[in-house]
């Protein structure tokens, strides 16, 4: 079943559009790259890709949003400038390539806003929700896959990634906010039960691939 | 008679936020110079700022928007940077100064957004309104210096100033651009005759730079 009841292709080409979602060390990156090539052997032209980034102007912002040692920022000025990357990657990158009917998989959208800025920094998710109405329109997902492991597992593993204290700006702070965001994240599938799916991120990466394989088959027929 | 009708304090401390707009080569920068040595001169505590710019974040952001030779940003994403920078100059300089009673001068704010991304670039005025509503909230001007020049004086004090081809991006953009700026700004005043003042930006320094004491006195009482 197309995600949104809106027949898959959402008013907006023909391709489809799958967000990557969850806190740190919980192997999307690993995972959203394994469904491209998954995808691209089985024959479809895919466009993989970030957020914040997938532009030069995004990934500039990217740049200066996850400086190492940056003063704090407002947290509406941190949504804006997510939301402000988002504008002109859906502008120069994803319509672009739903519109020639790729399959766009985008590692963090929206829900990664609502999670970090909205969650975890306080910003109220009506205005979340009003600028995404802006800027995002009918350009949403049509599978958003959640990626989940225990908060031990995820820990570990950016222990294990960026040693202790390494890592940008976003994996200083401290664990009460990560707290709030894996919160975040998790009231978000019964908030958009049509588009979430949650993902059990635990065991071998051949075993989770097999799993969100499966779950875009069913959901989307790829 | 304060702007606004709101006493002059606009339930946001003590201090009086005076903002100055105008096309380039206008003389904004020069006058707002002027006004605050003025004001300073006569005992007033004065904080001078500008937009894009006035926190170490905003100025980041000013130097992503200005660069020259930049690839075309969505006008969205642009309108975007210009309210995010604004988010964190409110929050990290304009609110603190204003809550301390101190008089900001800020060269270009909101009605800059309308003229350059609203009418220069088509970003609708509504989505430009629902983002100062947002971002800017209840620290709108008390008073709003808009600075006029016939078009060629503008574009000779251009020329004068950066050479022919010179100066950043915005300076770039073809004149019919320029013309349509003009306009936004040129119909802003009808649309806040509480807020915004224009001025008559020929002649010479000093006798502009009278004139808008007189307005400064007559409107805030300074």
């Amino acid at each position: 079943m197309p995600a949104g009841g809106e027949g898959g292709t959402s008013g907006r080409g023909p391709g489809r559009f799958i967000t990557f979602e969850g806190g740190e060390g919980t192997g999307k990156s690993t995972q959203i790259r394994l469904l491209a090539q998954h995808l691209a052997a089985a024959g479809h032209a895919v466009t993989l890709t970030r957020e914040p980034g997938g532009t030069a102007m995004a990934e500039q912002v990217r740049t200066l949003l996850l400086l190492r040692g940056e003063a704090r920022m407002d947290p509406m000025a941190e949504t804006l400038m997510h939301f402000a990357a988002r504008a002109d990657h859906l502008a120069h990158c994803i319509r672009p390539a739903l519109a020639e009917g790729r399959i766009v998989l985008c590692d963090r959208f929206t829900d990664s806003t609502r999670a970090y800025q909205g969650a975890g920094h306080g910003v109220p998710l009506t205005q979340i929700d009003a600028l995404d109405e802006m800027v995002t329109g009918t350009t949403q997902p049509d599978l958003t896959l959640l990626l989940e492991v225990p908060p031990a597992v995820s820990r570990q593993r950016r222990v294990a990634r960026d040693g202790v204290g390494g890592g940008d700006r976003y994996e200083d702070l401290a664990d009460d906010f990560h707290a709030r965001v894996a919160a975040g994240f998790s009231q978000l599938p019964a908030r958009y039960p049509g588009r979430i799916v949650r993902v059990d991120g635990s065991g071998t990466e051949t075993a989770v691939a097999a799993r969100i394989a499966a779950i875009v088959a069913e959901r989307l027929a790829l």
